[in-house]
């Protein structure tokens, strides 16, 4: 009960928060951001000190050395949190934007501004980066925000979270602008998620058990950015060295995150011609291969992909290969296995390019280009708050823009209806 | 488990179906709009025996006058069904509109593009003629739609449903593509607010009962179409003259809707002129006044307001009067007591009004106008499937636009990331 009045508590200060926050100049809320990254420079030792701790920990309970990794923070990394806010505040304030405006005949002029949408709860682990990366985010847009990271970095997360907020009052922010869950108890994210009254979004980061979590729990609206089971097809019309290039950069360049290819689909026009090629690079780097029944009778010696291949993300030099007969059977087989995150087809066919672009029901559908693309920074947004793989409200990079809601302004000089 | 199967596979086939209904052209959508139209007509006899059904039973369960008269279709309302499919098919196609599009300096282009949201689900009660409302607005903006309304009108609803699917197929559009749960069974309900694999977003209409019950259910994205607890603010620099017809008009033309005032706030140096000379007006059209203490103090004798009346939503000819110190006394109240729906402030003041419309958070906020007006028609949008009090996708009256989402189509010609 005491753990559940001290959340609410805090959840009622943000929405307090979030309602000053929203009208807080451009102006005030740059000069915060760079007073933020400033401090995080000048408190760097402090960060380091407390996010040893968490390192120390870590080690103790076993976690692994790519868990202790994203938890390291280094003097590089603290810089490069102070060049994220850096960035933001250079960005453009996306609050009060006018999407669109219209005159009724009546005389109504109605503008449909972009606002924020109020408190963004985010719920995330290990890399005590995102504390500072969303904070920034959330404070540009006109949202306050109430953080929860994971317990393993509870420390570092308090430390980064104790340096930005403190000067935040000089320029007209209130502290709670930017709220921390500041225990471990798992109680305390299940009392933010039954509070709509006070959150009016949650945005989940991290590994799948966290955001199914989330997701089934939550009675506020949540943006997923759930994981990427992204394809290439290679149609019967493509450019084949273009395809290679593509298949190449779209799995080994980064493999372990969401935009990577997890799976090939080959028309079965190309497939004997093209599959040796782009395999023999592929091998040069490693990447293990599974291949459907058509595939291995090509490609001899890989091992079968199974049923479960198709829905897997490997985020690992890994890839599931299949032959279809036709670009309906790899815009069906997307559809069924994919994750709607990023899919691309090679062809130099106008019409089979359109099929596809226009029947792919991914967040990001690409012609003759990499699915690596998928990207707040690649698509010129300057940030990114994560991609969503949700429908609803913001799909794809999330950045400002998307961390907005709009309301309706209607300017009238003594209108009544009839 | 019979029931579970049969409602999954049902929503399985309105999934297949959404992925078909997004590629038809808009001249088939249209063409099937207008038989759907003609087919209430046509059949519009078979419709009328079968609400009689609905209504003789309502009868005989004791339903309250006020809703038997929501069930009964008229032959007016038949045909009030029928010009609202015809104008829905007039309107412009939602899907496909470039919404914004971009060159990177790589030469990618990228078209955020938009594109249906896939199924929708409608849960609704009584009024039959949401049947093919909903129906109409689902198809034309590409959406397929799972429709369950109350069991008070289930014999109507089938009826409608039968009638309007019927031809369908000679547009190139599945059956499915209009679905609807043919139980009273309220399980059902349960099982499609489970089945995130299949339906998108869910948007209940009715009491607060429903979309209460509905929003804390389901783990399928909900728009909810909640109360409208409505203000109007009369600041100390408003025209008297146009504050009274705006608060006649906003309280009185139609009481019992969503965008209809529940409470006034005046300003306390305007207050002794204005309130007598509104409640001559709102007396004479009957209606009950509750007030503050200051407010009691000027018009004497009428009923007091009590906390538990700065919340309610009365949709009747009832209207609770408070007095305040100042715009900023009148925003925060308003924030705290409304539901976000729509206010209006009258002033001449433009820095008053520009405080008021940016921080008072309600979809919709007015300057010298009436509430009246949060209304699909009246916004030029045609239609309307409801009015969104969420802040997350839509805001306010929802339309074609709002019941589609965007994909990002990216084209390239041989782009890898470096």
């Amino acid at each position: 009960m005491q753990l559940k009045n001290k959340i609410l508590k805090m959840l009622e200060e943000a929405k307090a928060a979030s309602r000053a926050l929203a009208s807080v100049s451009t102006k005030n809320k740059n000069k915060a951001l760079l007073a933020m990254a400033k401090a995080l420079l000048r408190d760097s030792r402090y960060i380091s000190l407390r996010n040893a701790r968490d390192v120390s920990l870590a080690r103790k309970n076993g976690l692994s050395k790519a868990m202790i990794d994203r938890l390291t923070l280094t003097d590089e990394r603290i810089k490069d949190m102070a060049d994220g806010l850096k960035t933001v505040a250079s960005l453009k304030d996306p609050v009060g934007g006018v999407i669109r405006q219209w005159k009724r005949p009546n005389g109504l002029l109605i503008k449909k501004v972009r606002v924020p949408i109020g408190v963004v709860g985010i719920i995330y682990e290990s890399r005590p980066n995102v504390t500072s990366d969303c904070a920034g985010l959330c404070l540009k847009s006109g949202n306050a925000c109430v953080l929860r990271g994971g317990s393993e970095s509870i420390n570092s997360n308090r430390a980064i979270h104790e340096v930005i907020t403190k000067g935040l009052g000089n320029f007209g922010i209130p502290k709670a602008a930017i709220s921390m869950i500041d225990t471990t108890d798992r109680k305390a994210v299940e009392i933010l998620l039954q509070a709509p009254e006070y959150v009016d979004l949650v945005i989940p980061r991290g590994g799948e058990g966290l955001i199914k979590h989330v997701a089934e729990t939550s009675r506020i609206p949540v943006i997923k950015h759930y994981k990427g089971v992204c394809h290439l097809y290679v149609d019967k019309f493509a450019d084949l060295k273009k395809a290679i290039d593509i298949a190449f950069n779209a799995k080994v360049q980064k493999p372990g995150v969401c935009n990577a290819i997890e799976t090939l689909l080959v028309h079965k026009a190309v497939a004997s011609k093209f599959l040796p090629q782009v395999v023999r690079s592929l091998e040069d780097a490693d990447v293990e291969l599974r291949g459907c029944a058509k595939t291995k009778k090509i490609l001899r010696g890989i091992k079968s992909a199974t049923e479960k291949d198709w829905y897997e993300e490997y985020l690992d030099l890994i890839l599931a290969i299949k032959i279809v007969d036709s670009a309906d059977e790899a815009i069906d087989f997307i559809n069924k296995y994919g994750s709607g995150h990023s899919d691309a087809i090679v062809t130099k066919n106008k019409k089979v390019a359109n099929v596809f672009l226009s029947r792919v029901d991914s967040a990001c559908v690409y012609l003759n280009s990499s699915t690596r693309f998928t990207d707040g920074y690649q698509f010129g947004f300057g940030a990114e708050i994560g991609i969503s793989t949700d429908k609803i409200h913001a799909r794809g990079p999330m950045a400002l823009e998307e961390l907005c809601t709009y309301k309706y302004v209607v300017l009238g000089s003594g209108q009544i209806r009839q």
